[in-house]
């Protein structure tokens, strides 16, 4: 292949490389992609474990898990020195770390291994690529993994970056429901519990991903506008008198003014809607809206069963919790009139099959 | 220059962009990398509206902004078809929207154009390149823009992506810090405040952006643990009984342990700490260590002065709001022994100031 085409497949593989932000993806993506664009029979990746100043293979094509300390064989020199390295004899290179040969069984003759800094020139791995299918490595070849090597530190950042980001805004997202479910301590967990019932309850309807997740941010943070109640009338052991009653209410409506203060993604954008109707039921008795029927979001919908599920299943001030069959029956007896009948179908189905693993176990 | 030459400029080209997250640096970038690589004397970038279908000039060099719908213009006619173009007379091209000149004096003679497509391979916007140096734009010059449009539209994509994630997570931060103060009236908009006050003095104090950012998302969740104390002792209108007191105090510790459960980025891991320690004093008789002087993070000692600030001028239930000048008397009080000295001057300064500001409007 001419270099400038060579060139050309560089910057298609760039393009790749930095369009791809899941982290596993494009570390797989990195190796197969190298593999191909130096005609070579195998590439491994290692990145450096700033803790340790080890290096991990993190992917090896066909290979088992290497790890390696700074400085130890060929990768860990690259490591540590920063040079580009092309070896013609690898067998006879002092610096071969020989004893992962005689493990895995696969023999190396030559290698091209150059370093992948981050933006602030610190190097954060190195990719390693093994026996040339024709003949040696090339001063061409090593321009070609030096550019390739920037390229997968960029991408590499990048996805770190936004997997990182991503983590914490999950984990912010957690902290505020959990926040909101500690105002009242039977409520503890409520918002993680009724999540999973929801999700898995989309997953079973096939449900496509993003509108999954537009269900576990909205059953995260459903009730987020039970802010606005007091807590006195959130623990209080007795009936609620009329005026506390629609005080609790306003909880939907205000869960629906909260979250639209938040500026959610474009997949998100749902969000605010969805959590608002958690308490709307078929027949038009719920709230805050009254909607009817189909009116209601079938992400709404689900939410509502799951949320009167862990309700009746956990204790209250006022009742001991429900069994899982006792609030499955309530649940069936509005089925169709008050509840989604679908939905109430499938969590019977999950609570069945939950049953049934924990009897194995 | 050779086309392989064109190739490794490209490429750098393709690697700077996908490095640069932040959108507006991003969009500059695109259009001065994109003149020099095609050896022309203008770009305009244009990105598309999605709610509106027109294109705006983000980015013209030297020109004003500029609107067209789409389907007008010849950057219009290139979004709308997603055709690259290439034209060596523009001026007696049909499609050119020649209003444009008469308002800026600028004359185009030739102009190579191409889209720029999401990874859904809608069209996001359109690259617009005029009046090549030398001639008229060639063949080559057509297979690098479309190569750059592609680059550019990754990067575009991205920074968009980091963008509304960041702001996403900023707000739902907000929103935890909205829904602990909302716990108690007289404390609405407590922790924005108290922010804004912190964020200004370390800005002042001359200190890296990196640690202003951990004072703000500290300073926005430094009470989260007060939803370890019940509403009734947070609201109580009389004095604290000495149980209740140790409730109260118990909710520093329990800031720490709360944001330890978060997964911050790299940049934000002493946001825990620094929030932990905001009522802590120099002499040692804070808490919830007791730290002394220089043992407390500057980041904490600079929380505990506007803390105590901006309690003393906002209402309590049990006296009113000092004025500002009484608050800063109450502070130099205790400058050096309780509070650091430096942050209460300039805090002084920094209200001299604003009081100023408010005097002349």
């Amino acid at each position: 292949m001419p270099y400038q085409n060579h060139l050309i497949h560089l910057l298609e593989i760039t393009q790749q490389l930095t369009a791809e932000t899941d982290l596993d993806r494009l570390l797989n993506l990195i190796v197969s992609r190298t593999t191909q664009l130096l005609d070579a029979d195998r590439t491994t990746m290692y990145l450096l474990d700033q803790e340790t100043g080890e290096l991990w293979s993190k992917i090896a094509e066909g290979t088992m898990t290497i790890r390696l300390p700074l400085g130890h064989g060929l990768a860990g020199y690259v490591a540590q020195t920063g040079e580009v390295i092309n070896i013609k004899d690898v067998q006879n290179d002092p610096r071969h770390a020989t004893r992962f040969e005689k493990l895995t069984g696969y023999r190396v003759h030559t290698m091209l291994a150059a370093p992948m800094r981050d933006r602030a020139g610190h190097v954060i791995g190195v990719i390693q690529v093994l026996n040339k299918r024709d003949g040696v490595f090339t001063a061409r070849d090593e321009e070609l993994i030096t550019a390739l090597a920037s390229s997968a530190a960029i991408a590499l950042e990048n996805a770190r970056l936004h997997t990182q980001v991503q983590r914490m805004l999950d984990s912010v997202i957690a902290t505020l429901a959990a926040v909101i479910d500690a105002r009242d301590k039977q409520m503890t967990g409520h918002s993680q519990r009724l999540t999973e019932y929801a999700v898995t309850i989309a997953r079973h309807m096939g449900l496509p991903a993003e509108r999954i997740e537009v269900i576990r941010i909205a059953g995260l943070l459903h009730d987020v506008g039970k802010i606005g109640v007091p807590e006195a009338i959130l623990t209080k052991r007795t009936k609620l008198t009329p005026a506390e009653k629609i005080l609790m209410r306003d909880h939907a409506q205000l869960t629906y003014k909260i979250l639209s203060t938040i500026n959610f993604s474009d997949n998100l954008r749902d969000v605010p809607r969805i959590a608002a109707h958690h308490h709307e039921r078929l027949d038009g008795s719920g709230y805050p809206l009254g909607l009817k029927g189909e009116e209601i979001p079938l992400e709404s919908r689900i939410l509502a069963v799951v949320d009167v599920f862990d309700a009746l299943t956990t204790q209250r001030y006022y009742r001991e919790p429900m069994s899982d069959q006792e609030a499955l029956a309530e649940l069936e007896k509005g089925a169709g009139k008050l509840f989604d009948a679908e939905v109430v179908a499938i969590l019977k189905e999950l609570v069945a099959e939950r049953k049934r693993g924990k009897d194995r176990d």
